[in-house]
């Protein structure tokens, strides 16, 4: 049940900042089978989609090399996302959480990362497998993933909030 | 050498559209051991250093439950990079690459990312270990790591610019 603004029990909203402090291009859209955020899968390991990632020119020049990567680093826009949450109410847990502590969409900057296996580049599009996004959803950026600085397979996330360090 | 524009021979700009499509909130600041970029590490496993991230109201309250996390994705805005450049010459590469190949701060929405080992909360600030930015960095996320979506220990990136798949 939500109130006049959208929150949830439990939920404590941001006072937001008036102004921006710096501005963002879309450099392309996130081409997916999913129409709306509810038919989504819940990661982009539930699902072996192939997506596209089409990058508009002025950017698509910025494409040289890609393909020398076996996974990217994909940042999009989650356009639809609310960003005045500080504490959330996921549906998985009880209770409230920090949104830094969530990887929710609803988020001050509702940017999005997935790690993403390469399939095909074609011109200024990419073919790829991992993404769990809505059909066109904005692009921000697309990164060569690195194993010696980007993979941790021993990191341990304790959803009841404490670290088992 | 540089031509009057700061580019190189090799490098080729994009003619960046002239509004923005969306806006960044900096919701706290990055405290590091160095004051300029030419100071910086190569990356953040290049140090030992323990660096803080101190998140601002009306922001910081979004960090409740994020000590559940044993590692956290930062991202920062890379202030002082240019944002123009389609293809660069990186010091450690002959020939240019694209940007979207390249982990260099200078691209359309310099959004960088590390994964950084969370050491400890005081308040509304984080110390950590991995990072390799500018003090004074403006902080525009905290996300918890999961190694089940984020984790590929077996990608490779073919600097030649050619994958081994």
């Amino acid at each position: 049940m939500s109130d006049a603004t959208g929150h949830r029990p439990g939920e404590a909203a941001i006072a937001l900042p008036e102004t921006y402090d710096a501005g963002l291009y879309f450099i392309g859209r996130i081409r997916t089978p999913w129409a709306t955020r509810g038919e989504c899968p819940k990661n982009g390991l539930k699902t072996d989609a192939v997506c596209s990632l089409t990058v508009d020119a002025p950017f698509s020049e910025a494409l040289q090399n890609v393909e020398g990567a076996s996974h990217l680093i994909v940042l999009y826009w989650m356009d639809e996302a609310a960003r005045d949450l500080a504490l959330q109410r996921p549906r998985h847990a009880e209770g409230s959480r920090g949104t830094f502590s969530l990887r929710s969409p609803v988020r001050p900057n509702p940017i999005a990362l997935s790690v993403v296996e390469l399939l095909e580049r074609d011109g200024s599009t990419l073919r790829v497998r991992g993404l769990d996004c809505r059909d066109g959803t904005p692009l921000l950026d697309i990164k060569p993933y690195f194993a010696t600085t980007d993979s941790r397979p021993g990191a341990t996330v304790d959803r009841a909030g404490t670290a088992a360090r």
